[in-house]
């Protein structure tokens, strides 16, 4: 297979596409669109967010410690996708997007109400890098929209809210499943499985 | 819309997930299947990966300070998995997965020749921060497969890769493109210049 090689630069991808909101009252709740984003510790469960020090969030949620990861889905795209190209320096963006800032059970920050997973955050670390300066944060609350949430297994259907992931520039909906974490050594036991099936079949004829 | 409150956990998604290989010799090259991935800064371009201690790659990443990120794809899906689920102590997963060791440009460890991208990395920092210690690392070389590159226009077309997306315990394909960056003022930028167009042609009627 040829490979070419390319300069260095950041062609991790799927990602996804998260609208953060931040602000401690109202006429300072602000939304921030974030690709730079990610799980970086599983216990305590820590999220990161990378932001330019040059964007009106970037001060709002130093000083606040605080800010929301908003889940993005398919009807929330054009929001996202605004939120990601505007400055909260010009627009009330809840406003112009006509989303709701709803009340987190921890932070002060706001939620969005129409994301279907609104993750609170806490800011342990603030981490200059380079253009972008990473915020490490513990996660102290997540809110899911009940609509998703069987009662009786427990599940949560995340799939079902239609998510959102951003692929070098552009936006894309999931497509078909191709298995679940494990599947891969699953199969492997069924099939030894049903090979210990048949040798028993054998040794009773 | 009801909201239930979780306790705080990861739902951040969707995610990649890569295969990440390391070592600095054929005997101890060993592969790790990582979510806990992503971009942190866009120049110097950096990312990183969340690994457990006592995963068996992650004393060779830590002793190398070298590791490449490799994007998976449908067809990786199921080797993706599989390289998740077993230990680099028990098999030798290039091998048991019939995947090709490949030379890199600047970094010892190998790169897996059939994944579509391969990003070379050298670490910067190693932070434990819980059940997951995060490597900040540094990009230092990206390879990728020509087959997508067009040499007219620039452009690498990652998505006809068919890349795959992790999402709370399950792998997708990515389907419908929604739009791409931007695209939310582009629409109004295109209104308006087609009321200035409506507009110049009333003044001259």
């Amino acid at each position: 297979m040829g490979k070419i090689d390319w300069k260095p630069g950041n062609m991790l991808y799927p990602l996804p596409a998260v609208m953060v909101s931040a602000g401690d009252s109202p006429e300072n709740f602000n939304i921030i669109t974030i690709a730079w984003t990610g799980t970086i510790c599983s216990d305590p469960p820590m999220c990161y967010i990378s932001v330019r020090p040059g964007r009106h969030s970037y001060d709002l949620i130093k000083r606040t410690g605080e800010f929301v990861v908003n889940l993005t889905t398919r009807d929330l795209t054009f929001a996202t996708d605004w939120c990601g190209v505007r400055s909260g320096r010009n627009f009330n963006k809840f406003e112009k997007m006509e989303l709701t800032p709803g009340k987190a059970k921890v932070v002060k920050a706001p939620i969005i109400d129409e994301a279907p997973v609104n993750i609170e955050c806490r800011v342990t670390e603030i981490k200059p890098l380079g253009t972008h300066h990473m915020f490490l944060a513990e996660v102290v609350n997540v809110k899911a929209d009940e609509q998703y949430y069987d009662s009786k297994t427990g599940a949560f259907a995340l799939k079902k809210s239609k998510p959102v992931a951003y692929l070098h520039g552009k936006y894309y909906e999931l497509g078909k499943k191709i298995g679940k974490f494990g599947y891969a050594v699953e199969k492997k036991k069924t099939k030894r499985k049903r090979k210990q099936k048949q040798q028993k079949l054998k040794n009773k004829e």
